[in-house]
Order: C-alpha cells, then sequence, then structure tokens
C-alpha cells in the first residue's frame, strides 16, 4: 500500500533545485517583484519564470500582480508538511536507536 | 550568486516520490532487506532497485550484501542538512512576521 500525498511531491521536487531554493531562500526574507529576484541569478527571465510557475504549483510562493510590477511572496505553511514529514523519520530513528542503546547499556548491567 | 549544494538537490529529489518516501518510512522503524521492502509496492523488483539507486545516491540509504540477502538501512544524518534548510526559512519568516505584528501593536498603543 503506497501512500500518495501529490503536495509533498510537489514541494520536495520545487526544493530539489538550487535556483528555486535560491528563490525561497530570498522570499523568506521578505516579498520581492519578479525582476528583483531575477537580478542576482545566472538566467533568463523566462527560466526564472518556469522555476517561479514550478514554486506556484507546489504552494510554496504565491504571486500577485499590481500594475506592471508582479510581487512574490512565500507561503511558509506549504513549508511544514515537508519539515514534518523529514522530522518524524528523523526523530523517529533516533528514539529507536536510544532505546537500543538503553537496552545494551541494561545487558551489560546485568 | 547561486549557492551550489549537489547533496540537497540529490535529498529533495529522492524524497520527492511516494515510493522512495514510502522506503525512507520503513527504513525509519528499522532496517530491512530488498524483498521485504519491494513486498507493499505496487511495482516490479527493478523498478524498486531503480528506487533504491536513488535513494543510495542521495545517502539516505545504504545497503549492504550479506550472503544472497541484501540489506537497506537508512542514514538519518543526510536527512539533517534537508530538515535543517526548511526549518530555518520557514522559522527566519515567522520570525519576521513576529516582528512586524509587535511592530504594530505598538504602533497601535502609541
Amino acid at each position: 500500500m503506497l501512500k500518495q500525498d501529490p503536495a509533498l511531491d510537489r514541494v520536495f521536487h520545487a526544493l530539489a533545485d538550487p535556483s528555486r531554493r535560491s528563490i525561497v531562500d530570498r522570499l523568506s526574507r521578505g516579498s520581492a517583484s519578479v525582476s528583483a529576484l531575477a537580478e542576482p541569478l545566472p538566467m533568463s527571465l523566462p527560466a526564472v519564470l518556469q522555476h517561479l510557475q514550478v514554486l506556484e504549483e507546489s504552494g510554496l510562493v504565491r504571486t500577485e500582480k499590481v500594475g506592471r510590477v508582479r510581487t512574490c511572496r512565500i507561503e511558509v505553511a506549504a513549508l511544514r508538511p515537508a519539515e514534518r514529514w523529514i522530522h518524524e523519520r528523523r526523530a523517529g530513528w533516533e528514539r529507536r536507536l536510544d532505546r537500543l542503546g538503553q537496552y545494551l547499556t541494561e545487558e551489560a548491567d546485568d
């Protein structure tokens, strides 16, 4: 049985690219226009727009056009399930190791 | 300037697939043979082996062959940078919102 979670697929896929992580990182420090996001990136504007589309589809970024300026902002709610997914597996495994260590210590004490 | 981190690319890419997340989830509860991992997955053994290869390349899973059995275990150290990356962006944004809220409250009190 395979647990499907297309939203998680899209968020992890969005974060698997350094340009998209750079955009999320920039937006985590405040909203920005598309041109401000594009400025430090070593690529064409159409390439940046493609990355933004992947980020919007993942729910990590929202954009809004006011007049001639499109402003982008981060949607941190979309980060939480991905953070939680990783955290639970890591913490679960570490608890398991702790219990094993405790068991071995008790065995050694006997 | 674009911060490259191929290891993070590979971990997020590995986690972007539900079959691979299912394998990581299973291994977070204990090591398992390839056939035990394949058993609940609705796909051929070669497809499972391809997913395992992506997971090994990401550093999330290690496999070891003893006799005729290949055993897989999770490598949680590879999860930590991904967890930390997400956590820092989310927490950074939330701190920023808190400061904004505090500022607005103080303005209202004046």
